[in-house]
């Protein structure tokens, strides 16, 4: 980092770089940015970033972040007991109660298979998840809910393997074009997973 | 925003919005990310973030961000007091140092000309930068060294009318190509600067 900078700036621009995808230069821009702001921008940040940690914790049964243990969903008695949705991270949660699409229970694995990134089963919540599932007979479906890239297509059949005994329907989520795709811009992959998926028009 | 986020994740994340580039997503990530850390990390930051303010002023001088006014470079007594590099924000001013290239002082202007963005001669530092120049008659030279896009330009072209009666050498950054360009993928305004701005090989 540039030594003809103000120690102030430079500090806050190092601790920036920590955030995913901040390089250098948009550290940088984060800091003088903040500099131009009055005060209380920063201060306001600053507070926030004190009461994250304090104010969150993880639930005990589905492990995502959340302000209780259990979770606000995992409380709620009105859900589809049988269906259960295992995510790769606590946000992806968010993500998919947005959607407004999936009735049931959520599980938070930790993250995804990644032996390259030095990601091990041991890693993730396996322990945890068989826990649940004992403790859930209810449970008849385990919804897989990742990524669709080499990490997330490992962890399925990873995980697959590892809940068999458990003898429940294991799915994924739909292959297929993604709302507004142009067949001719499609990548082969997703268009044979489109084919091969095909519906009938009911 | 996503309403089933936990509200210290929702408040970060749309603190973080502000930070210049930062969308709903990005915003989300940095907080997640801050959350899986130790607390020390999101604690760290604060500090940082409180500190920000309370230890950075403006140089009464040449109006850029630092620790002192007047500021280090301005205090310095050993640089070509000839020359006067105008620079649109106070970052330039550790990216132009960390060339080496410049022996001279520096003077922030605080933004560049553009009505669009309601961005007025009127809210830049020209009343400042006519009383730096009045206060320095030893100035002989003043580079404008700004992005070369339109609102660079315009800037050049305004400050050099409103500059004309101080009798000064005006001049701009250099023109060309960049170092390591391929003839082939250049731009034709760039190239058409680099064939009119060419060089004898001395």
């Amino acid at each position: 980092m540039n030594h003809h900078l103000p120690d102030p700036i430079k500090n806050l621009a190092l601790l920036f770089r920590d955030l995913p995808g901040v390089g250098p230069k948009t550290a940088l821009r984060f800091a003088y940015a903040l500099l131009r702001e009055p005060r209380e921008k920063s201060e306001n940040l600053a507070r926030s970033l004190l009461a994250l940690h304090s104010h969150m914790k993880v639930c005990g049964s589905c492990m995502s972040f959340a302000m209780e243990s259990p979770c606000a969903i995992c409380r709620d008695t009105e859900r589809n007991q049988k269906i259960l949705c295992v995510v790769a991270e606590s946000r992806d949660v968010s993500t998919i109660e947005l959607t407004g699409a999936f009735p049931g229970y959520y599980f938070v694995l930790g993250g995804l298979l990644s032996p390259l990134d030095g990601i091990t089963p041991d890693m993730l919540h396996l322990a945890e998840l068989n826990r649940h599932l004992s403790m859930h007979p209810e449970i008849r479906e385990i919804l897989l809910a990742f990524n669709s890239d080499l990490k997330g297509e490992s962890t399925i059949l990873y995980l697959t393997k590892e809940l068999a005994h458990h003898k429940l329907n294991i799915t994924t989520l739909a292959r297929g074009l993604p709302m507004g795709a142009d067949l001719e811009y499609a990548d082969e992959v997703t268009l044979a997973d489109a084919v091969s998926g095909r519906r009938t028009i009911s």
